[in-house]
């Protein structure tokens, strides 16, 4: 808790330089508007330079070429970093370490008898993990987890509260799953329609590899044969959708609410926006960026950008505009029609030309 | 469970006056096309007046106005109010009072020696009380929720089954939350790209102020630093998303499924229709309605009614029109190539002009 | 486990006949890129013919006409279905038969003592069956499941961990309840406004019929009075919004993250696509097929297929067309202007009208 260094200390921990003072003494993080003696800040945007004027922080984290700038005060600390949103997180995570759980596995927890538990894991009460299952070393099971029969936890994995792993499913090392998670849920799959409509089993797996967090009450499930993957690195916030088969490329970051139908791939390092949502069966090449709300309905090259999202508008005006949308194919006759006219009346001498010259 | 009121009893509860026999006896609340004798049902809506005729109701609760109206049977008893929506709400309210709870602390729940517990909890089998956590005076703490370390639960409130409350946060009085909903988990914050990225922790918390309801399987993120808050009054419904560091303000109401991104402040008295979106970092102001799976990509000033969700028509239709969105900014060149032809038409004299006249 | 059958055997139990060997034995199903001998496969896709030419299964699931076409292999063993989906579904499910539990009630959850369980019921650990709920027979309850007093759950049932069925609430047979499932939580109902804001309560129930399954982290809302209803043979994804007093009809399918509004009726064999939306208070006709991302804001008939979801297109296109979208309304009043001189220009004689000969 009482973590101590000077802003030279710092700035060799994350491969930055001090332009000031670099022997004072920093114990805390703190918003550039509340940070005081002892504390660090930076400046995570432009807009935020008005508040240096009256910041009483005892060293500023900025970008490559700040210091010296307009609204920059001389008479700050500052911490120039490559990428001080980087350098901030670095901080930050050596301010305030993740908690350590030591508890051992609580004996208000159900461990079948054939788990293997590793060294150092805490496993609270009400957790369950189920027959013939794994749990790596230093992982932490919170109160309410589910972990199914064979289902496997890597090492320095965090479950939080309330997540369900039903059987079968893999995890690597260093996952972290907010609380409500589902990891392998049945696929959405059936066949045949109506009355006749048949469940089809979802008899494969998901895996999650290395580093992936995963957000609150998020979905991913189970594939139908094979396995659903989250590759390594990738970051999926709260509350999305991903269907049976998918693929989500390493380091791909998925933001809230968004949705992957099955079988669809998503590259490495692909970016999905909030909201938006990918049909099943195509392919997102990596790289790609696919803005909020926004829907892909077939194949993305590698590093598109696409969008679809509508900003929204005074409503009344956006009324006006729902209704003429389903009339753009009657405006697009109406202005052929005007072309073809005007060119007549441009080429009297040209002989009218009845069909549709159109596009 | 055996209450009974005589209309005039009820009138004077909500506040309205009774048209009719006001001795008759209510002993339970029934819609329009159910009630029979004994019961008091209400006309929410224009549209419903077409069963009053056959209404056996012992009550009808309507607006001012109403009785002496087209399809209102004079034979029926009435109890006018001025809002009768709110007078449904609160004869409801009167006939079905909320389940009281009274089992203390089940031995089979966990509750944290250091946690501090009110007088009148009720603390159902497999919750997690962790230490130093707090629940005041008359909550209800269903089975599976977990509240972290340090948390605080005011008075009052209702945990329902497998809640989420992670480490510090903080519920004011008479909050509900309804099942799977997490409070307190990390904020989608990461720094850097690709295999450099890094997770900014979260040590922020959330603040949920007094009478909020949240829905179910809601999430609500921790703030990176500092907190989340959702104001006092603020109604939330089921599967929503609420970023780290967003302010919802007082008596907001965000329905199903909506999102919004880090940092922005949503106003008093907002209303954000279901599926909606609002990205980070920008401000709703007060009283703005945005409308239906709406996205809001900037700020919104006060008093604002925003919309950009499309209705749904016939598909084959649509996909003409989806066909032509894109060639939108070329059919307003087309435009405004007509437009410079017709004015050249329309005064020979004047000289073409080549560039763009714009718009 | 060691289930074996003959590929003759299989084309009898789902009415479909051998092409090729019919002895050959048959122990397990895999993709068509991985089958090996004793294994079999099917052809869900034209576009997996091409993985034929090098296949190793002992069969192949193919629809009628397939065998004798373009790229498939007279060497291989077929069986011939009509639907071939159905029959590879049928198939899975005899080789992959769903999991036994006969574990009884585990002394670990809490079942209140005036619950009836019936036979053949597995109670997991940490699982609450409240006052006077009852439990059908061969149901399954894993851990962290919560079934309210009163609720009553049916035969053959399988909630999965982390369920909740709050009180009163009504489920038939064969049921499946994904992880994180909420039934019958509050509706989202409120009187007035701001400060004045008055809860409603919601007393009514949620009954789900047989042969429903409903996806990880969904959520459908008890009725404020009456009842919210999924009826027989309805399948719903993951995290869907079902509102109070919703109906839904027999044989629908509602795809992940669609959400529907207070009191709409969803007739019976519809289809509602990932991310779609219904408002309140509509009837969408049996058999309509909604699409994703798609809003129905008004009644829809039987058998409409509607849209409103847009295809993403490359961003910076996409900024320009919506810059343009809010100036449509003007953009038709420029074509109409134009159509007037242009009909001016073309009949010189006719007089000009000033007002608008509008739409």
């Amino acid at each position: 808790m009482a973590i101590s260094k000077t802003l030279s200390e710092l700035a060799s921990h994350v491969g930055g330089k001090v332009i000031g003072d670099g022997g004072v003494r920093i114990h805390k993080i703190a918003p550039i508007d509340e940070a005081g003696p002892g504390e660090l800040t930076f400046l995570a945007h432009p807009r935020y330079r008005r508040h240096l004027g009256r910041c009483r922080a005892s060293g500023v984290i900025v970008g490559p070429g700040v210091v010296g700038g307009k609204d920059i005060p001389p008479s700050l600390n500052y911490l120039e970093a490559a990428d001080p949103y980087v350098a901030f997180a670095r901080c930050l995570q050596l301010f305030c370490p993740a908690p350590q759980f030591e508890l051992g596995v609580s004996p208000r927890s159900h461990v079948d008898s054939s788990a293997r538990i590793g060294e150092g894991v805490t496993i609270f009460p009400h957790a369950y993990i189920g027959a013939r299952a794994t749990v790596g070393k230093g992982s932490v099971i919170f109160p309410g987890v589910y972990v199914g029969a064979q289902a496997q936890i890597g090492a320095d994995c965090i479950l939080h509260a309330n997540v369900v792993v039903r059987e079968g499913c893999q995890l690597g090392d260093r996952v972290i799953l907010h609380p409500g998670v589902v990891i392998g849920s049945d696929g959405f799959g059936y066949a045949g329609a109506g009355e006749e409509r048949v469940k089809i089993p979802q008899i494969g797996i998901v895996v999650i590899e290395d580093d992936v967090e995963i957000g609150a009450n998020t979905t991913v499930d189970r594939a139908t044969l094979g396995r659903t993957l989250v590759a390594r690195g990738a970051k999926i916030d709260n509350l999305v959708q991903i269907a049976h088969n998918v693929t989500i490329g390493e380091h791909s970051v998925v933001a809230a609410q968004a949705g992957i139908a099955g079988s669809t791939r998503i590259g490495r390092n692909v970016i999905l926006a909030g909201q938006s949502g990918v049909v099943n069966h195509v392919t997102v090449g990596d790289g790609a960026i696919i803005g909020p709300q926004s829907g892909v309905a077939r194949p993305v090259p590698a590093g598109a950008v696409l969008s679809s999202g509508i900003e929204a508008s005074p409503h009344q005006q956006w009324l006006k505009v729902m209704a003429l949308l389903p009339e753009l194919p009657k405006l697009w006759s109406a202005v052929r029609v005007l072309e073809r006219r005007v060119a007549r009346l441009l080429k009297p001498a040209e002989k009218e030309i009845d069909g549709d010259v159109g596009r």
